[in-house]
């Protein structure tokens, strides 16, 4: 397997679009400053064995390590401009698995504007590792941050909660559920492929006063707002937006509450607005055709609190608090 | 071994002096556009086992990943401005690990001033892995590049060469040599440890035609640029700049002269430029107390040649051309 030939092969043609990525060529992409915007930069990397059985189909494993990255620029408010890849290929992968990589970002990089514009093919001893870096622009000083969540803000989500979680459950106990073949194919479908909320992160500058994407879990991932803003936040377990096939699962075993508000991997977007801007988002949510949701609120303290009907929910450990 | 903690013992006070990381809580790093620069962006990944053993200091691993990085910015011309660091940890690395590395990172951050400005921070099954994505920034419009090559060019390199590919060799067979301890202690420094040439290769703005870093050995990197550019060059063998620890390897076995001129690793500068610039090139080798050889020409036509007392030598498989 030689890097260059797999470059020159499957990778610069990714590249055409960008100027700066100079074809690949070069040691490193030149990008341009556009004025009035300041520029937004995420690395994520994933690992067989940890974030993916490595069994995927590879153009689905290219683009979950390229929307993982687009939900980060999402939550920023930012648009997608270039990405770098740097691929660890183990020994004996052969070329149609990367031809198949490669296809699977070049549909990505159409569907959301994205080029590829640098990187790094290495081999590996043993597994295949990914890490993607990405580059979007906002309006100079406009970029949603974590840190500015205030007591009285509604807690809003777009999309649904707990799919790619129980999802990601139904892949390793395909034998354990009793779902239809068309639910079992959506929650799977929502593990594989996250939907990167790139229109609504950008319209949300100017509405929302905290931002993140919720990959680690709702409410450990809403720990990290409180935590930075300096605030807490109760969140309704009746008010969590939930997909059919979700609601179906919960009816037959309640206790699926924790690992719905628990699990990772949804890539929704999760932000704090004022009460002054709910119409705003209701009207985005309308203009998007995606629902948004409030599913709580900001107050003054620390620590999240799920609560159902208007109880807190022990939420493992012994602790219903979370303080990360 | 807790994510969160890790980067917020040892990863977080990186960032500590570039505001755009903001602290490393957020989803994505903020960069300001820099008025009258363009921004460069350079990514390499290394992997346990075949970029390096794995049971070196952690300190000299993070050190060297940075460096390589370092190194493509200055083949450009940039100056550091931030990194991000993907990491992917094998089960078990103890926290001493990590502390050593990142104070690896601190010291080349105060060296070169950069600062790490976002990451992840991942488990893997097995080997360790990482990659670092860097920018930099340069004059707008002045990036230097490989394709700018012209005939009747000098093809000048900083440095020596040949110390990183002896280095390993000697590191891979310690007991096949009779160098004294201090020769054997340059050498595999020089593998452990590559000086990106950042203050070189940003004075070569307005000098080089064309430059690259060499890390894939000088003959297969000139052979790059020569294609991008479109044109030949001949390198002299009697020219190259040589350490006197591989002057002495070489006295022993002259077959070694291929390993020097193919061997990778070097990080040094390769550049050519036109003949009215020769002054300036060596009055920038003195102020920077750095040798900056001639070591070949440019010519039209293609692949590149290596040449001792005036004969083509063959360069492995029959070939003394390289047209990669």
């Amino acid at each position: 397997m030689d890097e260059f030939e797999l470059i020159r092969q499957y990778f610069a043609p990714l590249s055409q679009g960008f100027d700066g990525s100079l074809g690949l060529h070069d040691d490193a992409a030149i990008l341009p400053t556009l004025p009035g915007k300041d520029l937004v930069v995420t690395k994520d990397a994933l690992s067989q064995g940890i974030h993916f059985f490595g069994t995927e189909p590879a153009h689905l494993l290219a683009q979950k390590a390229l929307r993982v990255n687009l939900s980060d620029l999402a939550a920023m408010g930012a648009q997608p401009l270039a990405y770098f890849l740097a691929i660890m290929l183990p020994p004996h992968t052969d070329h149609s698995w990367v031809a198949d990589f490669a296809r699977g970002l070049a549909e990505d990089q159409q569907q959301y504007g994205i080029f590829l514009a640098g990187g790094d093919t290495i081999a590996t001893r043993d597994m295949l590792s990914f890490s993607i870096t990405a580059i979007g622009s906002v309006p100079r000083g406009q970029a949603l941050r974590r840190s500015r969540a205030k007591p009285g803000d509604t807690v809003y989500m777009t999309g649904t909660l707990g799919d790619s979680a129980l999802g990601l459950q139904l892949l390793q106990q395909p034998e354990k559920h009793s779902l239809p073949k068309e639910a079992y194919d959506y929650l799977t479908q929502r593990y594989f492929l996250p939907q990167p909320r790139l229109n609504a992160g950008h319209h949300l500058i100017g509405i929302a006063h905290a931002a993140m994407d919720i990959s680690d879990g709702l409410v450990q991932d809403l720990g990290h707002i409180c935590r930075t803003s300096s605030v807490a936040a109760v969140i309704e377990a009746e008010k969590l937006p939930l997909s059919s096939p979700v609601r179906t699962l919960l009816e037959q075993d309640g206790a699926l509450i924790k690992r719905i508000a628990g699990g990772g991997d949804d890539y929704e977007l999760l932000f704090t607005a004022p009460a002054d801007k709910a119409m705003a988002v209701n009207m985005l949510a309308s203009e998007l055709s995606l629902p948004i949701t409030a599913i709580g609120r900001i107050s003054e303290g620390s620590g999240v609190t799920l609560t159902k009907d208007s109880k807190a929910l022990s939420l493992g450990g012994g602790y219903n608090h979370f303080h990360k």
